[in-house]
């Protein structure tokens, strides 16, 4: 079989090295092992260090160079016969959710580090030089923004404010990116680009259920993420009549419901999730005087996402007026619909076909640094099917022969979109 | 006015000393003062143990003797001339909910040493003794288990099993007697008593609704408590359609609603109340593993409450199968209702009678120490009005003239109760 795109006269299709790679993914799920065989590597942890430290030392036994930038996205490049030119970036991030899995994000790193060492056995000269990128607190859940370094990278969000997250336990991400070193000097901005790829398990059961090998990712769903925090009035759980109580889990039931119902009925792709929910007094006989939870909102349609959340705000409204309890709802993140560029999509595509895999043309439900890195350059992504289509899990998982197709498509992405000085 | 019940010939209407009450009220507000102008003395905390030596203080000062039971109960005496004989038992408690008010059990203890204050200016001399308890952890918000005290000294929990509750830190009962060293010899268990009265704020708007200065307290209406742990599936919030979702938020909302909505019928008196709500992971981004809370559910009626327990654990079920979430229910405490002694209550009847105050005979809403007197000896309770029925509220508040009212009765049902040799 013989495959020709972009005018390149590869009349070999190349594969990676399926086995390093899933050695590789096997011995970065060691650091940070959880209990349940999933990954505790939450952002600017001991524990993400150690797993930037261990490809940082890959990668110099590789013979690429590596430089941090100001908000600790870290940057290993082989170098291509055009120095100086637009690069190739690939890559994904390496943190995990508290109890997250073995493959997300990491399996688009060492996935896209694969494709590194690969062109070194073949000993391919690319004139692009091809740069890894590993983005700093994708997840979110330890620092409350996600996909915050190519967020600032993408100059959507200060560096200083990306500086001053603040875990539950106070701690700030400008203290734990100086406690770490994992900071640099390179400006956290966008560099000349020629084409961005990000290699990633779909998360979801799409691919799965129709039995695809590779999911060609067309844009990603847009998200709004907010908190909610309504404020009751607490009184004894006992001599107080149920008819006259400002009872913030009366309200909040009847929100959660509601918005459930109203999200159940924009199938397929409408997404709400209720999670972090706090309340106060620690009391059991007290009603309680606040109760907090958190909001995600997820659709591909931008007018669809708006009426969501105008929909969200009025339920809200509402309920809370009728039970006298205050709402106060911060939007914590607004991250639009995406569309991938259509000549990284054509080469996903392309690549996929020549190999061979069985796939289908998809949108994201998470939201991917790619997203950013698409506000600046012609991006797409390449999405592999994972057990149940679990994610943000513990038993999070897929095949090694998923993992071998997945970076297989991205080596003949890349090789298309960084031209080849000669194979040998 | 006269009045002579029980075959007392006392022609006199004796009355407290309001203002000292109320100087002994806002002297004991002053340790563990919240924010806003309400009270923190947990439980078994520094401040509890403050509030404690300031009230023994008084009483030595005032020539009471005091002792300590095995679980921290504290008795102070006022000695009879009858002294091995059964003892008038009046008392409360000083412990706090961690927002609570400055008169919820305290204005009972006070109240009681007040009559005490009042028979020495009197020079009165009782045949019976006179012991004003102070029961420990009355609360149960920091130690899970309220009316702690009186339910090892009632029989009702055993002395090892409160020693081992423990608080969100990790300490134990046991621990914190030790440390602060409140804690004697005296078994705790019930002594001979020929009366026990208990004086304390409604916590309930009833009162106050009715322009009513005393409440004649008949029964106490029955509580359960439970907590509820509901175990799903968690899953990344983008890619999971919301269909398969096994997601504890969803099913928490439906079971409070549902309740509420059960506990709406049974008007006046049913009560549910749904308190600490806490999720995991505390990730935005990930559908719930685990969401818990507590439900508090009240009736003055067994079968009623036995039904609504029922119904409950039936909604839990269904919700719970149709979502496929797994729910871990725990009865906490199942306190049942209680009705007072006829004996007391007319006691309490004749001596608000005789005083001119307006008042109801009613049924507390809230659970009380007197629930576990009761079982083992003739017991009532005295209700005064507080501002608008509020409670385990900073906010919590009356007037010295009601405090001054319900003192006036509790002392005219002890006098009663207690007998006198003689009047100077």
């Amino acid at each position: 079989m013989t495959v020709s795109i972009d005018n390149q006269p590869d009349s070999i299709i190349h594969r990676v090295d399926g086995d390093r790679l899933w050695r590789r993914l096997m011995a970065m799920a060691e650091i940070g092992p959880t209990e349940n065989g999933g990954n505790n590597r939450q952002a600017l942890s001991d524990e993400d260090a150690a797993g930037r430290a261990l490809l940082v030392e890959w990668a110099t036994t590789a013979g690429c160079t590596h430089e941090l930038d100001e908000v600790g996205n870290l940057f290993v490049r082989r170098d291509g016969t055009d120095s100086d030119g637009a690069v190739i970036q690939i890559g994904s991030h390496l943190d995990t959710q508290p109890t997250g899995g073995q493959f997300d994000g990491v399996y688009g790193v060492l996935g896209g580090f694969e494709v590194m060492e690969r062109l070194n056995d073949l000993g391919v000269e690319t004139v692009a030089p091809i740069e890894l990128v590993i983005w700093a607190n994708e997840e979110g859940s330890r620092f409350p923004t996600s996909m915050m370094g190519s967020g600032v990278w993408a100059g959507k969000l200060a560096l200083a404010s990306a500086r001053e997250l603040r875990d539950v336990n106070g701690r700030t991400v400008g203290e734990e990116l100086d406690r770490l070193g994992w900071v640099g000097t390179r400006p956290a901005k966008p560099n000349s680009i020629k084409a961005a790829f990000e290699l990633h398990i779909e998360q979801g059961p799409i691919l799965e259920n129709e039995q695809l090998e590779i999911g060609v990712v067309t844009g990603v769903q847009g998200l709004r993420w907010f908190s909610i925090e309504l404020e009751g009035f607490p009184a004894h759980a006992g001599p107080t009549p149920m008819e006259g109580r400002r009872d913030p889990a009366r309200v909040i039931a009847a929100i959660v419901s509601e918005v459930y119902e109203l999200v159940d009925q924009l199938t397929p792709w409408g997404r709400a999730t209720f999670a972090q929910f706090r309340s106060e007094p620690v009391s059991p006989n007290t009603i309680p005087q606040t109760l907090t939870c958190t909001l995600d909102l997820r659709h591909p349609d931008g007018e669809t996402l708006q009426r969501m959340e105008q929909q969200m705000r009025a339920i809200v409204a509402d309920e809370c007026e009728r039970h006298g309890v205050i709402a106060k709802i911060t939007k914590e993140n607004d991250s639009p619909p995406v569309t991938f560029d259509d000549g990284c999509i054509a080469r996903v595509q392309a690549a996929t076909s020549a190999l061979g895999y069985s796939h289908k043309q998809m949108v994201s439900g998470a939201g991917h640094d790619a997203c950013y890195v698409a506000l600046h350059a012609p991006t797409s992504m390449i999405f592999i099917p994972c057990d149940d289509g679990l994610s943000h899990n513990e038993a999070e998982n897929i095949t090694k022969e998923q993992a071998t197709q997945g970076a297989n498509v991205l080596l003949g992405a890349v090789l298309q979109a960084a031209e080849t000085t000669a194979f040998p």
